[in-house]
């Protein structure tokens, strides 16, 4: 069943909660939920589905982790390559509560070394929080090489996958993550409203949920339920959005990430090869031969970035993200900021060698006839 | 548009974020919130939509507020029918950040006097919190005599409207409410995964939101917006359902509450008429003619609720939620928290007085001809 159907079929005739009852539609729900849960579980790799909780999105499952797991005069190693929705709870962390956090620049194509993260490790370092794979350029971290060398320190192991996951194949135990946040929109092919937080071994009796309430489980005990997932999932699931990212997660498995990564690459290399033809334009990120996602940004001299958006639109239909992408130490590490950021590019598996070819005609056009 | 036709028309023609670019379909999604925020303010009565912001569910709204609100040394006056998601917020703030917390009682029929919470309140108490309508009993708490006396002493009020928005009128103004929460898929008539959270005037400058991340506005700032309302909404709203939500309020405007209301109030004057006719049964609420909604509370002599709720599923397909409803302060008043609970039943819009008649029947048939 496509997501959509999925989603529509389950508010059409199924409409009850998840975990509340134990009429026949509320197990069906339950049913939809759980399945939801083991294939998403199967795409991350990790063998107990109730270590993965359910969120409202990305973000939430990330200030879950931030929140959830330090404390005052821990100290936190971070990348410039991080979106808001680590940055904001990290420095609302340190403004507030005595946490100190470092800043691991990268290169002119987006990458950090893990050795510049092991120097920036102190004593009191408690968490690592490592970006998969940048919104903003696309490239793809090597997270593995990092959580090996986080996991001799001793630190927890944050990787943001909201850029990844379903994009790329990941590894759960060869990368040493104790904590993975993802949306379920993005590359999981999922609905809005929906978002995974995993859960290693490690921190499971050291999280704080970010919310406390009904869970439909110890009713008559006050505090937060310690079992899990229920213990991060305070409060009704959206399971119509769930029902759909069940279907969603089926997708992914019959078609493979790997189909859906070598898809990527084809369009992406294609689009980097055609831009790079293009005078005047910059690219802010890797090769294609590099490790990264279809994510391309990149800028044009003479053009304020949101207007070259606002061109491609009128002139063929091309919807596209420009400006800072929620992530302005990025922009300033690849000196985009001043500007206004980047165009973004987000070639997906819906996306076709035509739409790129369309794309970078659209773009030869207006950057040779400027209406300017 | 019907609520899951609205979804569906999201879902298939429209499938962009809110807030986040310039494109058209962007453009689509931001109008439909804008739309949704409109229509779920003038049905709660703030004149600015901005002062409502969206959240995940009913939970999130009020970990929202209860965790944004309070600081350590702070006193609560909150009432034994709140819901878990009220309480363990607080039992968490009593447990490790120096919070203390009253609870006041209520009647037999589950009311709350305006007088004894005044008597509970202290030079440290920063927040009152009440439940609107319990989802127990039905009970309909007096919130404009106590908004009146809380508002004399200074506290913030934070009224739970989760069972109450759209099912019974509300008089933002009339209450002296300071912090309303509710979820979007009970009264509202929406779909799950939304939740509202209203702001007062008083409480703009002082409540700390719960996540914080990407907003899609002032990205170069590291710091939380204070803009309204998106310094509540870190991370993707759920447009698919908010979509949803903004039919859904349409309706509700359409039919107004006051006829929903009525309809609620034919249906359960009828089955507690039908309850209180037959043998062994016990109601846990208010009579018909007390303020109240349509949720009816009842047990029954010589049978756990959950075995009830089982039996009325088999014999007639009636979908019911027995056991604590995740109220266990509630229960402890009422004297049903030792045998498990209460059976509950919930008449809506969509209920029929030929769907009562069945459920009286089949329960007059269950207790006369018991199959244990």
């Amino acid at each position: 069943m496509c997501v959509y159907e999925a989603l529509d079929s389950y508010q059409r005739e199924i409409g009850a909660p998840y975990g509340r009852s134990g009429y026949r539609a509320a197990e069906e729900a339950q049913r939809l939920v759980v399945s939801a849960r083991r294939k998403v579980a199967e795409i991350v790799g990790i063998q107990n589905p109730n270590h993965l909780a359910f969120t409202a999105n990305g973000t939430d499952a990330l200030n879950t982790s931030i929140l959830g797991i330090l404390r005052p005069g821990d100290h936190v190693v971070t990348t410039v390559c991080e979106h808001n929705s680590v940055v904001r709870p990290l420095i609302y962390l340190a403004d507030e509560h005595q946490v100190e956090v470092s800043y691991v620049t990268c290169d002119v194509a987006g990458y950090v070394s893990p050795d510049d993260i092991l120097k920036e490790l102190r004593p009191n370092t408690r968490l690592v929080v490592v970006i998969h794979a940048s919104n903003v350029t696309g490239a793809i971290q090597p997270i593995a090489e990092i959580g090996n060398r986080v996991r001799t320190h001793g630190a927890y192991y944050l990787v943001d996958a909201a850029q990844s996951l379903g994009h790329v194949p990941l590894d759960w135990n060869a990368c040493h993550v104790d904590l993975l946040a993802a949306s379920g929109h993005k590359g999981l092919l999922g609905p809005l409203g929906t978002g995974v937080l995993c859960l290693g071994e490690r921190v499971l009796d050291e999280l704080q949920p970010l919310r406390r309430g009904g869970t439909g489980t110890e009713s008559d005990d006050e505090r937060q339920p310690a079992e899990l997932p229920e213990r991060f999932e305070a409060g009704n699931l959206n399971v119509p959005a769930l029902a759909g990212l069940a279907a969603a997660a089926e997708y992914l498995q019959q078609h493979s990430i790997e189909a859906i990564q070598l898809h990527h690459h084809q369009l992406s290399e294609r689009l980097l090869a055609g831009l790079e033809s293009l005078p005047g334009i910059t690219i802010h990120g890797p090769r294609s031969d590099q490790p990264r996602t279809s994510v391309v940004s990149f800028t044009c001299a003479g053009y304020d970035p949101q207007e070259l958006a606002a061109l491609l639109e009128m002139a063929a239909g091309i919807e596209c993200r420009a400006g800072l992408h929620c992530a302005p130490r990025m922009h300033r590490a690849l000196g985009t900021l001043a500007g206004g950021g980047t165009i973004r590019l987000s070639p997906g598996w819906a996306t076709t060698r035509e739409e790129i070819d369309t794309t970078i005609s659209a773009l030869e056009h207006l950057l040779a006839s400027p209406v300017k």
